[in-house]
């Protein structure tokens, strides 16, 4: 015995992703009971996000303005790109402090069965920028999937047609794991690329 | 690097129950990326459930009218009210399909240490209500918690004071259950609680 409005809202909720039906059902009956204010905040700037947003025509990263911030600033290495799939990528590099190039966000990584191509990841305008003659070296920082490869190695081929050297982040152990628990790939791919003490 | 706007988005997307920065993270990049016009639909949503939900004159429960459907109804038994803590459980209980009477929702239980005492429970309407003489039989069915119980306990002493007749739903083994996994509480209480064959 749901209100239509109810129903309505439960229905709406579950587009947000992991939430299915009694995930929507908690969020909002929490809502109506005990935060109308701070749901009606969300509301707005859930609109005001959703319409204010665009993407930087530079590296496509999310932005507010034409060029996103890091595009924008003066003292970021131009003739560095960093490509990474996704937004939160850019932001868990950045966090780690150590890079001080540029990016370029692909959105997504070739997905011929999603219909995802090179055009949909925007190749065409890296392309471009490699072309310009300014960037020295294209770092990939693609997630280690089968999709993460097949993407990486297609824009590999394209930057050495621009004659551009393109690097890799390292695999191997990450800080921190206990070598018992790691998986045999990442193992193999340490042994593999052991570097000289 | 996030822009301000997608920051307070992420901030935003807090509100709702079990969502951390990381889960509204992921949420605020899927509708920007993904979903830009259901996410659009869901801030309308919100924006109308909100604001139009009220509660039940009478029972307590989720509205949009004065009463709400099972109170208006008139092929429900005014004679009997199930006291339930939530309108999920109203849902519950609903769609077992045993139940012809109506309901008093209590959007809680009582907690003194949250400052939620009989008044925020509405027991003075539930208290009028029992006053009035129409009511022949006051259904429990409270979470078995110890504030359900708690609850349950003061409820079922107002109704002996206006000498109405309280049942509480049974306490046993659940259907489908398996009795190797069940746990002590209930199977003690499946035991005391034992029916002739």
């Amino acid at each position: 015995m749901q209100t239509p409005l109810l129903a309505e809202l439960i229905d709406a909720l579950r587009v947000l992703p992991g939430v299915g039906q009694k995930t929507a059902q908690r969020m909002a009956f929490h809502l109506l009971q005990h935060d109308r204010q701070d749901g009606l905040v969300l509301a707005e700037t859930l609109q005001r996000a959703l319409r204010g947003i665009r993407h930087c025509t530079r590296c496509r990263n999310f932005a507010e303005e034409t060029l996103c911030p890091i595009c924008a600033s003066s003292k970021r290495d131009a003739s560095q790109i960093c490509v990474v799939e996704t937004p939160a990528d850019v932001d868990a590099i950045e966090s780690a402090g150590v890079y001080q190039g540029q990016y370029f966000v692909l959105m997504g990584h070739l997905s011929p069965i999603d219909g995802i191509g090179p055009d949909e990841l925007g190749l065409d305008a890296l392309a471009k920028r490699l072309a310009e003659g300014d960037v020295s070296e294209l770092i990939l920082a693609l997630n280690p999937s089968v999709e993460g490869e097949a993407t990486a190695w297609y824009i590999q081929n394209m930057a050495r047609e621009h004659g551009v050297k393109v690097s890799r982040l390292a695999q191997g152990v990450p800080f921190g794991a206990e070598l018992e628990y790691l998986d045999q790939q990442t193992l193999a791919q340490a042994f593999q690329a052991r570097q000289q003490a």
